[in-house]
């Protein structure tokens, strides 16, 4: 099978809901244990973070919109998706306040940044680039809530991360598909350069604790402790 | 009454939806009746330029919500906004589709321009300001769609502004509400400043048309006709 083929049949997976086996083929790296261990012992740093992230999401979706008007497809897709993200960032928020977590500034950690740094610099390559990044990012979400999901005590905030892993997704398959409908050629090459880049973000030793941040350092785990 | 009291039975009167006297008590100015025949003669360029508009009150709010981070009332009501704008957007587009209107580049007019270039430069003031030139737009958007709705003969088009008021009414709302939250002072003053200037763009006479043009020149009456 090639991976034209192969990509279709990942995509065409993706509405069936809590069976994510298309997002894992999709993904070049699983979450490992270590994070998930730590996310799950720091539950209020993640939530915050997960709110920015939300936000954030809806704000890229937002420019995106503007920079492409005429672009009638992507102007629905991203204008559905901006209305569903900022959704789950107003879920999140209370969700925080009936948990007790107070709003805390909370800078990005260094995922988005290291996959932006490989976005092409002319049109329309650069906007295929953002578009499969969203792919990625989406599809990295989904992996994570699914994991968290089942390992977490919080039942309420469990089902909450199942009911979001529909959303993301569809917007992973949404943004694959606004790529390759931007781009003259094929995306496949590109998606399996991001899949590399994203997986290593993803595999590399961190720093810092964030929904999509690497494999927790040493340093880490002396810092925030894991259960 | 005191400007202060009328400011909140004008707002407490919003909630009532076909009845809008509390947006014409809130406004320094009717929407001239030369406006109107020329809107309604020309329907798809005012459908184009409003679904300009819904995008960019969108774009806006997002703005705020990134700027005002941990002000956690405007963060809510802000995001409710973007979702309900952003949904506008895509029915004023399907509206569009239906009528066989495609989508054409449209610059904006100078109504909003007009409005921000009297915005403070320093904080709080300039969010006090965006916040009331905010509610300027949705209250002078809610008397138009109603203006607009007695007239029109596309009964669906027309159904579907007066469906458009509750909102803009309640964003209006919202909009003053978070002006006064932000402010130490009271707002009056300036929104009685930010009235004087919107009425004047209003009854201004205008050289285009746009969802918030002033009175049609006669350079633009003999460009576009009004029926």
């Amino acid at each position: 099978m090639n991976q034209e083929d192969d990509l279709k049949q990942i995509t065409a997976k993706a509405r069936a809901t809590t069976d994510i086996s298309h997002i894992h083929a999709f993904l070049g790296t699983k979450t490992s244990e270590s994070w998930l261990k730590l996310a799950k012992a720091n539950l209020p740093l993640l939530m915050q973070d997960h709110a920015n992230c939300e936000k954030k999401a809806a704000g890229t979706a937002m420019n995106l919109i503007f920079r492409y008007e005429s672009h009638r497809q992507l102007q629905e897709r991203l204008a559905q998706l901006v209305r569903e993200e900022m959704l789950h960032y107003e879920q999140v928020l209370s969700l925080m306040k009936e948990r007790g977590i107070k709003w805390s500034y909370l800078p990005a950690g260094r995922y988005a940044k290291g996959l932006l740094k490989h976005k092409r610099t002319w049109e329309s390559a650069a906007m295929v680039d953002v578009l499969i990044i969203g792919a990625f990012i989406e599809a990295r979400s989904c992996e994570r809530f699914k994991a968290l999901a089942d390992v977490i005590d919080d039942e309420k905030l469990a089902r909450y991360y199942r009911y979001l892993l529909k959303s993301e997704s569809r917007h992973y398959e949404d943004y694959l598909m606004l790529a390759q409908s931007v781009s003259k050629e094929p995306i496949d090459e590109r998606v399996a350069f991001f899949r590399d880049v994203e997986a290593a973000l993803i595999d590399e030793t961190d720093d810092e604790l964030r929904f999509h941040s690497g494999v927790p350092s040493q340093a880490l785990l002396g810092e925030l402790g894991a259960a």
